[in-house]
């Protein structure tokens, strides 16, 4: 029995923040941690931004609604859906990866959380655990799963590396250049078939 | 972050084997575990019944195909998922669930499987764990998921007691007696009720 393990920004949908950033033209939420390598800092500086500018979750949430997943990523789903099962591993907040799960189709998404105060701004968010992708695919292998990962950025490699089988999908050029024993995929007809060698094994 | 854990057959579909038989008129496969408790015995038997009836996977699948979810089911399950994180626990196996899954919306499905022979006839079938469903809440704990559990039968009990909340759906009277502890739902509503509530906990 298999289990497709996906990561959801870069993979399926564009990145949020950087489209949130795009869509509200709050140009300071562009922001990575590629810019910002202290995590927690970038949060608590997000969250300034946004409270600065009165939006809270449900505006969040509003413009998230406007934005669509990759072009073809939904028939890639549904059809990865129909054969074997399919899990959507990311560092992500529920909150805001809802209104794009509702165009993908409610898949099951394993991610962390926010905290909502009062007003309804976002005062704190909550990661369930550190290092959650490799940790959810240990978990699998323990409940006797064949495991396959996929994703795009660094915090994609240690699913990878722990799944069954797994490859990048549309990764940056200097993760192709450290990481070349990985099978790539550059559209989700490539990403498919990969797949479904896996599958066939 | 919460799991809301279902059973499947008696709580969102009807039993498959049951309905199956009455579909194809085939009394000997209404035999459950409750006539025959030696479950590889039970198994082996229904392989046997399906091969003299010349009953391959794909007769079985299209029959199973025929059936449908139980009244509400669907609109049950849709708005659960827009809210929490859902997955069906069974003891099923996957090429059986697949038709029903289907009409559910695809949602995600952790059971066994079938292994098929190459006149397309099941030849054996493979329990991915034993006591599944119990093992599986373990996992989600294990991974900070604060989990919820409710089905119908005996073997639904583990995953009830080991969950952080939970519930009997429309149970038989000797289960309802024997666990007087647990909360019960009989339709739907009151279903969501119970799983609200502890989602607002």
């Amino acid at each position: 029995m298999d289990i497709i393990c996906l990561d959801l920004e870069g993979t399926l949908v564009p990145e949020i923040w950087i489209s949130f950033s795009e869509k509200t033209g709050i140009g300071q939420l562009k922001i990575t941690t590629r810019d910002e390598p202290d995590y927690d800092k970038l949060m608590r500086y997000r969250m300034d931004i946004l409270r600065q500018h009165h939006l809270g979750l449900k505006d969040i949430q509003e413009v998230i609604g406007t934005m669509a997943p990759l072009e073809g990523a939904k028939e890639f789903l549904d059809d990865l859906r129909r054969h074997t099962q399919v899990v959507i591993l990311s560092d992500t907040f529920s909150e805001f990866a809802g209104p794009l799960m509702q165009k993908l189709g409610w898949p099951m998404i394993m991610c962390n959380s926010l905290r909502v105060d009062e007003d309804g701004m976002i005062s704190d968010y909550v990661m369930r655990l550190q290092d959650g992708k490799r940790k959810e695919i240990q978990a699998f292998k323990r409940l006797n799963y064949r495991t396959f990962a996929a994703g795009d950025s660094y915090n994609d490699l240690t699913m990878i590396h722990e799944a069954d089988g797994g490859c990048l999908f549309r990764a940056p050029q200097k993760i192709l250049e450290e990481e070349p024993g990985l099978q790539i995929a550059q559209t989700y007809g490539e990403f498919a078939t990969i797949i479904r060698s896996f599958l066939a094994k």
